[in-house]
């Protein structure tokens, strides 16, 4: 083996190192302080499951799961999210013992990757999930602890787009003259294609009404601040009242500036059946997390009850976290032989006070220069003392 | 698929329940804070490497490997242990900046296990390496930091054995007369297998000095307390030396209660090169953790540098830790309709002072009584208040 190849890591496999990951540690522990204070229990499931059980019900695409073979024949997945595995765990024990459940994570999820392009193969992910609770206040619990749990890192430039499976369905089937013209629609909303979806509504030689409709929707409905603006879309129902009720109770938390409409939001996988959301933060492309009304996953694993949640990823959030000063002076005592004791003493009195004391033996440095300069402060026990 | 394998995990994988994971997450962060007091950098490397570069260099038997192969065609491994990617990551990147490196972990490991037998398969270590120092201080710093760990998480009754293999591999070289004979004690040792140590003596027709002294060496050199009692059967040499300043380093730190003497201690693999140790608890019949100097293991890596280190397995020392009573009073406030603005505010002033507080849709419950009594206290929120 060459020693280039020595040192590689797989495909979109990273190291974390140390400054990064006190910032992960603190994002850790603030999470948990907040999340605990407000009644969630974290759980932690295993890295590796059976690809029966949670890679066919997970939301992740066929190609982006780690698959291997364990001894006994059966296939695994390293878990690609936690929403699977949990509502594995919720549905074979925890519902039995408390209904409705409200847990949380951090955790580690995997997705493979094809080619190099950045995309990170293993990701930190912090979220919540409250199972066994259809009302609409455990929507709005959700919605209100992800801007809370944001609020609580120090982010205050962010927005929340929420949509709705049931109010974007309504819609896509009233204006368009098939089912498959309508999934048309939504797959290509599912991947963000506004133009495609533009083209598409062209190619189905709609009548006129409709067709101006729909793509009268999709220039509007992207970042819409209140529920009339999709009234003359969608026939009132039930699902557009939800979402009326929804933005109330989050505007009654004073939190309406962080939340906007977005009825075009869409998922590739059926078992969205009610709200859903993403969390955009600014100076981060990307989406900081997302989450939804997911009462179908319960279903798959043979439970009527529904469940709604999101999750973080973290390490976007590290991309639009505030940088703070580090407090802790880091010290070196450099000892002479015969100083180990006192030089462990000298230490204990420092960390006392806070600070971070590594003892290093004069004897073992390699490059007494190199090393020392790595310190705030170098302290020498020699012989002499 | 049946309801009952929807449920189930792959072999020796385990969930984790609250009151676990908060034990869990107590042990991170006591752990966290007492290492970095001293000096150590916590990094997180990948859960999945290269079979070629951490597998094959790994201490753990291939049989106990997760592998799998990703889109490329490469073999991949679930990390078995973090010695090893700490020292590809040492050698191809922090030795250029830092040395001796001082690092820490607390990660999962992975052990592929055969057949069912109540061991896991993912569980999580802590523990340091010292990576550059040569010198006998590193590996004292090792051995007190380690007790003095153990004692942070409030275990008080627990003893490190402490062996060489400098010093074991010249008594076997001594006492039998060929490689061979040396290498199949050496094996036994390694399995604990001391009844077949005997045996192995009697069979080699060895001169009846070379059997009585092995066969001596083998009854007492498991718990002796003062390196005199060895020197009946090894020359004086450097490796003898270097434990007897080692044993002295530890007793002017107080620690002598802590740690013992037993030069039978041995392992598989050929990387560890000098002193090194396990971890015995009061009231686990497993080893809590082990270390080691491992210079080989940077060799292979292309430095030639020292190191030395140990790891803790969190799941054994969980088993030992003493039970602390949890502080945080859990409340449960349940609201009526059109109550949630006032719930929340609520919720908010009582998690000020400190408690747990979970806010209830009386709408979203399905069995009111279940719920409540998960609770030390319950308020009501109704329309007439």
């Amino acid at each position: 083996m060459s020693a280039i190849k020595m040192f590689e890591k797989p495909l979109g496999m990273r190291d974390t190192f140390p400054v990064t990951y006190e910032k992960i540690e603190e994002v850790r522990q603030t999470g948990r302080k907040f999340l605990r204070a407000r009644g969630f229990d974290f759980i932690e499931t295993p890295s590796l499951e059976y690809f029966d059980t949670v890679g066919k019900a997970s939301a992740i695409y066929d190609a982006s799961l780690f698959k291997l073979v364990d001894s006994q024949g059966n296939t695994l997945v390293l878990r690609p999210d936690m929403t699977t595995p949990i509502a594995r765990v919720a549905t074979s024990k925890l519902l039995k013992e408390k209904i409705p459940l409200r847990l949380a994570y951090f955790a580690n999820v995997f997705r493979a990757q094809q080619t190099e392009g950045g995309r990170p193969a293993e990701f930190g992910q912090m979220g919540i999930e409250i199972i066994g609770d259809s009302s609409v206040y455990a929507d709005a619990e959700t919605i209100i602890t992800a801007i809370h749990l944001i609020q609580s890192f120090g982010i205050h430039s962010f927005k929340i787009t929420i949509g709705h499976a049931g109010v974007l369905n309504c819609i896509l089937k009233d204006y368009t003259e098939s089912d498959e013209q309508a999934e048309k629609l939504r797959t290509l909303l599912v991947e963000r294609n506004y133009v495609g979806f533009e083209e598409a509504v062209e190619q189905f030689h709609l009548p006129k009404t409709k067709s101006d409709a729909l793509l009268q929707f999709i220039s509007e409905a992207t970042n819409i601040v209140s529920i009339e603006h999709i009234e003359k879309y969608v026939r009132k129902n039930d699902a557009l009242a939800y979402v009326q009720q929804l933005m109330e109770l989050v505007s009654n938390a004073d939190l309406s500036p962080y939340v906007a409409l977005d009825f075009t939001l869409s998922s590739h996988m059926n078992y969205y059946t009610g709200m859903l959301f993403e969390v955009f933060a600014e100076g981060s492309g990307f989406a900081l997390g997302n989450g939804g009304r997911y009462d179908g996953l319960l279903h798959h694993f043979g439970s009527e009850v529904g469940a709604t949640g999101f999750g973080i990823r973290v390490d976007r959030l590290l991309e639009v976290l505030p940088t703070k000063p580090t407090l802790e002076q880091q010290v070196a005592i450099i000892f002479e032989e015969c100083q180990f004791t006192k030089a462990l003493e000298l230490a204990n009195s420092l960390r006392q006070e806070g600070k971070l004391v590594t003892v290093q033996s004069k004897k073992g440095l390699i490059d007494e220069e190199a090393f020392t300069k790595q310190f705030e402060k170098v302290v020498y026990v020699s012989q002499e003392d």
